[in-house]
C-alpha cells in the first residue's frame, strides 16, 4: 500500500477504503501489452462504422435511460427476453450495482481465495462482509465448499486470474446448494471456449450471469457489459442504477454495442483466432519448461520451477513485454499473460528463449 | 409511487429504494422536447470528428483510467492544476461518488427544499440522512439558513428547477459557516449567465463545484461531467470511483470532451444563443399571463395564476410539446420549459395562445 494522505474532510469509509489497481497502463514506451486481457484484434468494423453514425446532433439528447435497443438486442441473440438483459458501463458497473441490490451488511458472502481483485474491494466499499473459500492446490473451485451458510456467491468461470473452468454441472451444484441467495457468475472470458450458463437463468432464479463486450468483442475501450438472470433480479439492479445514475451507457456506447453484438461472424472469427494462439502458446510455454493451466481464457497463468515470477515480470518489461504479476500469497510465483497475436506470443517466446529461462 | 413487485433475492436497501425518475423520453411520435433541459443546437463539429477519429483499433484497449488528458485539458481552461479536476460519467455519477465520499451516516446534510430531486435518492442510497432548508415563497436560498449543525451542504446554482441564481458572495456565506464540512455547489447550468464560484476552489478547502458538459456542450449524449476542488477532495472522489469501476469514461467520451472543451467559440456561440432565446421566451410568457423567474439557465419556470399547470402540461403534450411538470408540494403549479430554438419556442408560445392561456 502507498502511504495515503488523509483529509478531514472525508468520510470514514473514504478513508477506510482499499480501491482497486488496474493493470498498468504506462505512457513511458511502447510495449507490447499482454498485462490487461485485451483482444489483440480491433473491434468489429460495422461497431465501428456505427459509431461513427452515432457520432451526430443527436448527441445533444440524453441516451435512453433504460438502454432498450442494446437489451433488446442481446436478448434477441441469446434467446431471452428483454427483461432478463440489464446493461451497464463495463461489468464491473454491473458488479457495483449486484453487490448493494442483492448482498447485505448482514451475511456474509463467499468467493473463491484466488480470483478476480475487485470483489473484495466492492465488499468494503458497501460494508458487506465475506469469506473467502479456499481453492486447492491447483487453484480447482470445489462446488461442495459452497455448500455452507452464506449471504450470497459469486465467482468468475473461467476464474481470473488462474483460467481454472468450472463445468456447467458444478455451478449448479453451486446453484442447487444455494437456493435463497444470489449467486453471480461473472462469465467475462466464457466467449473463448468454455460453456456459459446462462441458459440456467430460466430454471434459477437465483442466477446472475454477468458478461462483457471489453475481451471478445474487442471493445474495452467503450466499456459495456451485461447481466442476463430472472426479471426480478434484473429490476434489482435496475433499483440501484436508477438511484445512482439514470444514464450510465452512452449513446456512441449503445450504438456500438447493438452492432458488434449483431456481427456474429467476426466475433467468431476473432475468438478461434485468440484460442488457437492461446494453444499454441501453451505448448511452446510447456516446452519451456512453463508449468501452464489449460486455460479457456484470453490469457494464461503460467509458472515456472526455477525462475521467480517477479524476476520475470521485470526482466519482461525491460525487453517491451508487459505481463501482470500479483504478488500476493499463493499466486506470487506465478505470471498472467493475455494472449496477443501470433507475432506478439512468438515475441514474448524469443524473449523468454533469450533469457535462457 | 409506481406498484412494485418484491423479490426475496433483493438486500433490504433494494427493496426500500424509491429510484430517481428521469424526464420522459417517448417514443410514440415525434416531439419538441422542452422538458430534459437538452441544448437544441448539436456538438462542437470539432468533438463530433475527434469521436470519430477515435471510433478506431484502439477501442480494444482500456481507456486511461485517470482520464489525464480530458483532466489536463479542462484544467488548462480554467487555470488550474490537473490535480484539481476529477472527471465522471455525467455530473450524476460525480454526485453519486460525492454523497459517500464526503458525506455520513452519522450527520445530516443539508440542501434546499425545492431542488434536484436526484439529492434524496442518493443521500437514501448510502444511509446519508437529510434535513431540507426552506426557500422563502419565492423558493430563494438565504445563505444564513445554512449557518446550522450539519455533515454537509449540497445545492445546485442556478438552482433546478426554479432557476434561481445565488450570487457568488451568498455562496462564501455559506462556505464561510461551514467550514468543517463539505459544501458542493452543483453548478449544471452555470454557463447560461451565471458566474461560477469555481474560482474560490483556491481559497476554500471545504467546495466541490461540479459542472456537466450535458447541457453548455450540447453533450446530453455523451455523458461527461467534471467537479473542480482541493487535490483533498478530487482525491476523495478518486478513492470511491476506484473501488466501483476504474474505467468510467469510455475512450469516446474522452476523446469528445477534450474536443469541446477546446472549442471555446462554438461554446461561446452556442451558449450566447441559448440566452437570447431564453429572455425573448421570457418577455413573451409573460406577456401572455405567466409569471416567470428571472433565469440564469437554459429553462424557464413559469407559472399561470389562472390555469393549473398539470392541465397545461396535457394539453401542450398533445399538441406535440413535452415540458417538465412536477407534481411535487410548492411547486405544483409550475412548469419547467427547456429552452429550444427560437422556432420551438415560436411553436410554445402560438400553442399557449391558441389554447387561449
Amino acid at each position: 500500500m502507498e502511504v495515503l494522505t488523509l483529509s478531514t474532510y472525508w468520510s470514514e469509509l473514504t478513508t477506510s477504503l482499499e480501491p482497486y489497481v488496474p493493470g498498468e497502463q504506462p505512457k513511458d514506451r511502447t510495449y507490447i501489452k499482454l498485462n490487461t486481457n485485451e483482444n489483440p484484434y480491433p473491434p468489429s468494423p460495422k461497431a465501428l462504422e456505427a459509431i461513427r453514425e452515432a457520432a451526430g446532433a443527436d448527441l445533444r439528447l440524453y441516451p435512453d435511460p433504460s438502454c432498450d435497443a442494446l437489451r433488446e438486442t442481446i436478448a434477441a441473440y441469446y434467446g431471452f427476453a428483454k427483461e432478463q438483459v440489464f446493461v451497464g458501463n463495463g461489468s464491473d458497473e454491473i458488479l457495483a450495482f449486484a453487490f448493494p441490490a442483492f448482498f447485505s451488511a448482514n451475511r456474509k458472502i463467499l468467493f473463491p481465495d484466488i480470483t478476480y481483485s475487485f470483489y473484495p474491494v466492492y465488499a468494503q466499499l458497501y460494508g458487506i462482509p465475506y469469506e473467502t473459500v479456499p481453492t486447492d492446490e491447483q487453484f480447482r473451485i470445489d462446488p461442495k465448499t459452497y455448500a455452507v451458510e452464506n449471504g450470497g456467491v459469486i465467482l468468475p468461470n473461467p476464474n481470473a486470474p488462474t483460467a481454472r473452468f468450472l463445468l456447467v454441472n458444478g455451478i449448479k451444484e453451486i446453484l442447487e446448494a444455494n437456493k435463497e441467495q444470489v449467486v453471480i457468475v461473472d462469465e467475462a472470458y466464457i466467449d473463448f471456449g468454455g460453456e456459459s450458463v446462462a441458459p440456467l437463468i430460466a430454471e434459477y432464479p437465483n442466477l446472475l450471469v454477468v458478461q462483457t463486450l471489453s475481451k471478445s468483442r474487442s471493445l474495452a475501450g467503450l466499456r459495456v457489459g451485461m447481466a442476463l438472470g430472472h426479471p426480478d433480479l434484473i429490476e434489482g439492479l435496475n433499483r440501484i442504477k436508477n438511484s445512482f445514475n439514470s444514464y450510465t451507457l452512452d449513446r456512441l456506447a449503445l450504438a456500438g454495442a447493438v452492432a458488434a453484438i449483431e456481427d456474429r461472424d467476426y466475433f467468431e472469427e476473432t475468438n478461434r483466432k485468440v484460442v488457437a494462439t492461446r494453444d499454441r502458446t501453451t505448448a511452446a510455454l510447456r516446452e519451456l519448461g512453463f508449468e501452464v493451466i489449460d486455460s479457456l481464457a484470453n490469457f494464461v497463468f503460467v509458472t515456472h520451477p526455477q525462475k521467480e515470477a517477479r524476476e520475470l515480470f521485470a526482466l519482461l518489461k525491460e525487453r517491451g513485454i508487459l505481463v501482470r504479476y500479483f504478488n500476493k500469497p499463493r499466486i506470487d510465483r506465478y505470471l498472467r499473460v493475455s494472449i496477443g497475436t501470433d507475432e506478439e506470443m512468438d515475441a514474448l517466446l524469443d524473449v523468454l528463449r533469450d533469457i535462457s529461462v
